[in-house]
């Protein structure tokens, strides 16, 4: 019997490793050698799958997009927690303080300023934010339903301003200490969903933050 | 008499001729070549004050730096508005809506992904932020003092949402059109600066937005 081989399954492993070199060294540090010793492959099997390092990266961004689509899935579909608390959550799923989002902070980034230039990347940056628009604003309208967000703010204005405020944190957070130390604040997230809603601490307060 | 070249004033015509250049074609139109050709220096001038592109680029990257500084200093001098105009006028000059800040967008988010992976790169983002961050705590304080903002906010904290929010605003938006359109909209950095100091719309309206 021919050897089967899962293709997908090897492709998500190489992307993996790509991730895993990213948190651990940065976008620098991604060469086919060392992706080959990361992730157990000869250099042989990753070039039959990727044919440059730009491919790896690509690879890398699906991935890490991905990922973060299931997380956004899993937090919009978790029981008992309120329209707030998702936005908190979605919020803080994004702000690179663990190895998981420091290196999809680094992969976007680094497409970020490829996109700038070059069509491919931009439409996936486009489209990653776009669907992180789309899990934001669900949860503005449903807690504009409930009345935990007042009903005279903008639903698309709160999303674009959400997205907006928890990139540039998560964006500058990797390059300047001050900003890595206001989002590893406890309530980091909190305050960048308050700031969106227009809610003071008070306010906060008093629908039970 | 030898003939007298004034070296900082050629260096500040190339920065420039680069900047016009990314505004016009983006970063990667930078070449050599390419700069020659906008400002009229022939190569060999060139490679005289930048000995590659990258210098090329950094040094746009000061120009633009600098020329930001300087639009600062010219908001936060301005007789006859009070600090939330100056906020919204200082949210409104890092906002992509025109050449000038089209080509700082442009190159900021290049050296932002330089500065994920070399630290000179990084230093001056840092720099930059820091300085950015300034201006705009300066006018929370004196919005507190009159106030307009609520002197229960940290000062610290709603400086570095707006400044992250805007830029995020401004990166995004060179990328995403629905970004782009959100913020074209007049009252954008209105919106922004609200949001920062969570102001509703109505309180806005009380203080005389």
């Amino acid at each position: 019997m021919p050897k089967i081989v899962d293709h997908d399954e090897r492709r998500l492993a190489l992307a993996d490793a790509v991730l895993a070199l990213i948190a651990r060294e940065g976008i620098s540090a991604v060469t086919t050698r060392a992706v080959a010793e990361e992730s157990g492959w000869s250099t042989g099997v990753l070039n039959h799958y990727f044919g440059s390092r730009h491919e790896l990266l690509l690879a890398a961004l699906r991935r890490a997009g991905d990922i973060q689509g299931d997380r956004y899935r899993t937090i919009l579909d978790e029981e008992g927690t309120g329209p707030i608390e998702k936005l908190r959550n979605i919020t803080a799923s994004i702000l690179p303080l663990d190895e998981r989002r420091l290196a999809m902070t680094r992969v976007f980034l680094f497409f970020y300023a490829e996109g700038a230039a070059e069509e491919t990347a931009r439409g996936e940056i486009a489209a990653f934010l776009s669907r992180w628009r789309g899990v934001v604003r669900e949860s503005v309208v449903a807690a504009q339903r409930e009345g935990t967000v007042s009903a005279d703010l903008d639903a698309d204005a709160v999303t674009v301003a959400l997205v907006a405020l928890t990139d540039g944190l998560a964006l500058q957070a990797i390059l300047d200490p001050v900003v890595m130390e206001a989002i590893s604040a406890e309530d980091a997230a909190a305050r960048c969903v308050d700031a969106a809603v227009r809610r003071t601490t008070e306010e906060a307060g008093a629908v039970g933050r």
